[in-house]
């Protein structure tokens, strides 16, 4: 799954692991059945998404190979969780290891699993993907259709309170805060909910409402409602969300500043 | 508990869970236990809850009897829950059997859980109510009273971070979105909290504070604040929210549409 | 690590607790083993904390040790708590006991879980409280950065949705209510999240965004967005916020009153 | 179930509860969930099997109702129960409570076990009845086919090893060592175990094999191998088993005097 | 791992599992999680004994990949249960199903988990198998040593209280019923336990002590303590044991008449 | 607890699980948890056996409280247990690392155990020393007495069926196989089980009925049962048993030849 020689981002895991082993006596245990014991970042994430969405109810065993299964099946998965992890160590001025979104960000476990989901909804189990996204949903507090497009580097920053429509398209290298919705427009079914572009940072809070299109490079500001286009490098706040700079240079999901 | 013959939701939602066992196998074993061998709604509702709130320190036998007695002790309950299942069916285009609120959807697993909350609370069982708020909240990340006195044919939809607080009041055929919040005006005692007409949508994220009344069939936009109370066939947005369409027909409960 | 003489409020939850288990057979399993037999507040809010965030892959022995060991190194955190169970029962009108907060509240117990994970940042712990963090946002639903600084007596209110970000500083006697972010200004590193001063009163959903500073007694409206400095003893409110009362007496936090 | 007036069993065991929970804190949580919250014997006897016979692939509420129909369908079963508390009470030296063999006696919990796989056999859900004896097998050592049909008043002392065939018979007042085996004598279906009478002995290890009938009274010296029917009030002993004392007054299974 | 065309014993216990879920609703959710999902009977095994030997410090995840890898690397494993299935099947008058000991007989577990930890002893994973040797016993009460050697076809009855040493044989055919003991003659290392033949029996409680041979188609009766060579087709028993019958014809495992 | 300096058998332990550790990542997990994070042997044992004795109505954080509390209290329990880890070193041939026994023998854990319910029972806390009675028969197989007195050096070798009375007095340097009891003589109280001398062997098996006395360095051969005193320095067998060697030099339990 993962390239045998060359795999920087796996390698560089392992290392900042096995530090973690040294100096922290109490994760030791955690880390081993977690990650050391396993041969690719692939494994490790199947693993640890298993931990953590099991319950009484759904065995840890059954969702270990459905998660593997689906890493194996789809290669893009692991892509676009490479990318996610990436996008957090740049973005994120507080993550300075590769391995802290893999282990302890509650929002990039949420992404993950539903690319897991997603894949699920594409060979039309999804009664599963529901159970799944239900679960995801209490232990992540995300809410993120199956059906939803998402694309790579995406930092799902916190995760909490965020929600994503069957139809809505994310794409790539957005950064999503907490708390940020992307919304339908009533109980027509249909293409109801956003098309997020590339390189977009959607502020805390800020919910997208409707087919709408927010434009490549754009910025949406915390606790923004978005019921409008929005065209590509500008920026919008406020309820409803009006257009506040223009032609803006720049990649906001790149630079994080929420401030508008 | 259910009338033995007629009992339509039931027998449907039975049908559809026969289909997913076939379709999905690995939700077989989940859907035998959870769903297949019960007898009634009711029993599946229970033991549903009781898996999902039950921990370390609280036993799931325990909360699926005392689950059982509320549902047998207080009928309403259960017509409520029918009528929330309906709700979801009609007004959620993501949602096109009866058993995926029942078995999947946050939002109505909090809003089950707090019926029962209630009748304890009726029961002047107040400690084992805030118990169980507790656990809702950490399941399911939303936070209602136990007072709270909540309508029927109410969607709870996602519910993460929805807050409700102690004298506020639901209608029937109420729509909230996530992170809607009925909060009070302060530490003084007594009726602090909204009243939410019937038909009410209340958009992602809106704020509703103090013992003010949301007339009926009103529609508070996403993101608002609302301080004042809001006339029936209204529409209000902002923050602080203002009226911005009034004598609106229909009832936006049932539209489902949070744009404004 | 209590004054063995005069730990009042030690006696008075002991007391409520007895009440309780007299009262509600069932929650006195949980309230002997969480409460009755041990001998200090600490020991409590250790043993309590270890269940809410043991998990399958960290045993609750281990974090049961870790927290006392937490609360005997810093007294302060036993002070902290204290002053917070008080901030509590005397803001919040819908808790009239002191064992409430302690038992019941999830903010009371994401913001005590954080004190013991500043306590780790603080001894150079940092993988573990990340750990931790992880796992307290998971559980609590609350994201608060292990080096943030917080101080007493401060009521975290629901705690659903709420970020603290890793070089923000809350003041005493501060009230916060859900989905309040305390957020950064971009990826750069150093100071660049909000200080809090003291007697501050955070409404619903408010963001608070980069180094900025609120004033001691200062109150920010539900939903707003905070992007610039708020005197003291003023009330700002919308997004963007504007401040809507200036030189306001008394001490916001206390009152809890969100109305602006 | 139980008579309402005059249960003196049950009101004896919630005496001794409630002194025990008041002598042991750390028993506290243990005897309130399993014993004092419950209103009769049979349901404490129900909960304490499903906590003991729970396992990741059994629910705990699943066995407890099932537990409980076994126990209200079939009242033999509490008749006996009873009787067996009695007998421990009365013969064994070192049990002076009647909560202890009800909590604490492997051996009695293994035979109250059976005697619901017995019930479940007789419903021909034979499946379900080899599914319990396995995890009876597992929990408490001693292997007692669901067939076999065993008398009132019987003490199992200690359990372990035990085996007892499917067409085994057990009369009343019998006491049974640890290790004792009721065995058949070869693959050929039909009636190929032994018939044990009133009042009889079977001392610690001792195998008594084929279709064979130990009469009334009889005693079977520890260690012996019994392959010929033994008359009433008679002792053997020895591999293989040879009659040592003939027309012995007195019950051995009251006496409990192992030695011959 | 299974022969694609022509599995006749897995097909047959997907039949009779099949019937077992229309019979038994408490039994669909173990069996569809344990059984119908599967796709071989090794698959099945492998599950079904890390249900049972996980533990809270041995997750069950990691048991389910070791118990495959070894099935796939050993095909002997294989083989021998199946074989072992088999001899349940034919010589025990209660076993109807080849379903009942794969699922239901704790010698059976006991077995097959030490064929695995067996396969761990020669890959010299001695920590590993002597971790599985001590929960084997916890859970199934029989203690086999991993480098204990153990032919096909082996009926190890019921299970409880065996204990095989170190460097004890077993042939083909066995039949060896519970407490049996395969013990050493000291605490000098090397080749110390007993070796039998084909087609022993060896009955309840009997203990062969010492590097001696038990012959082909010997039976040593219940009880006995054998230090002597036995000879082929003879039959030993008391203590010390002694030939009570010679030449006789019969596989006495097959026959599994205990009686001498 | 333990010497500071000089603490060569933890010392050992220490690098024999370092080496383990390296050796089977599968183990890491485990062996970290339960034994790398400790600072002494006696916390690893109090660890150890909460681990194994802890269940969903006794909370293993509480367990280990306790056996820490009897650790430190009791400095004779350490010291027994250093002494029976060296038996079990010195006496079994399969037993190369003193870690082995720490681990992995379940006779040794039941020993262990039962010093510690023994503790209790001196305490005056035979409630709870029953309830971890029949935790320990449950998951050992070994039902020892509370209050029986048990000396230093004793090999309890697989512990499996093994039954210890009330009144029972085992010497130093002890063997005990499994399957062995120490029996009463009937139901009246008082003393009434046997006194086992120092430098005993009790073979597989047998079983020693009333208040009798075996002498220091007396066999019992398996399967016996001994029904009067045996002189030191004697070897019985047989049931009932005889005297077969007298005089016999050396010490039979360090010897470990079950053979007479």
């Amino acid at each position: 799954m993962s390239e045998a020689n060359g795999d920087a981002l796996w390698l560089a895991i392992l290392q900042e692991t096995e530090q973690a082993v040294r100096d922290e006596p109490l994760l030791a245990s955690f880390l081993h059945m977690t990650v050391l014991r396993h041969g690719t970042l692939e494994d490790v994430l199947a693993f640890h998404l298993s931990s953590k969405l099991a319950s009484p109810v759904m065995d840890a065993r059954a969702l270990l190979e459905l998660f593997r299964e689906a890493l194996a099946a789809d290669p893009q998965i692991s892509r676009a969780m490479r990318a996610d992890i990436s996008a957090c160590y740049e973005r994120d001025p507080a993550c300075d290891r590769y391995s802290t979104p893999l282990l302890y960000f509650k929002g990039f476990h949420a992404l993950q699993s539903q690319r897991i989901t997603h894949w699920l909804w594409q060979q039309d189990r999804k009664t599963l993907a529901y159970f799944l996204q239900n679960r995801i949903s209490e232990v992540m507090s995300a809410d993120i259709h199956p059906a939803a497009r998402i694309g790579h580097g995406v930092m799902l920053d916190h995760g909490t309170g965020v929600v994503v429509g069957e139809t809505a398209v994310i794409g790539n290298n957005v950064s999503i805060l907490h708390g940020v919705t992307l919304g339908g427009s009533g109980k027509e079914r249909g293409d109801r909910h956003p098309k997020i572009g590339d390189g977009v940072m959607l502020g805390t809070g800020a919910s997208v409402l409707g087919n709408i299109r927010v434009g490549d490079c754009a910025k949406v500001g915390a606790g923004s409602v978005v019921l409008d286009d929005v065209p590509a490098h500008t920026t919008v706040a406020g309820v409803p969300a009006k257009v506040v700079a223009q032609l803006c240079p720049g990649t906001p999901a790149l630079d994080m500043d929420q401030r508008v």
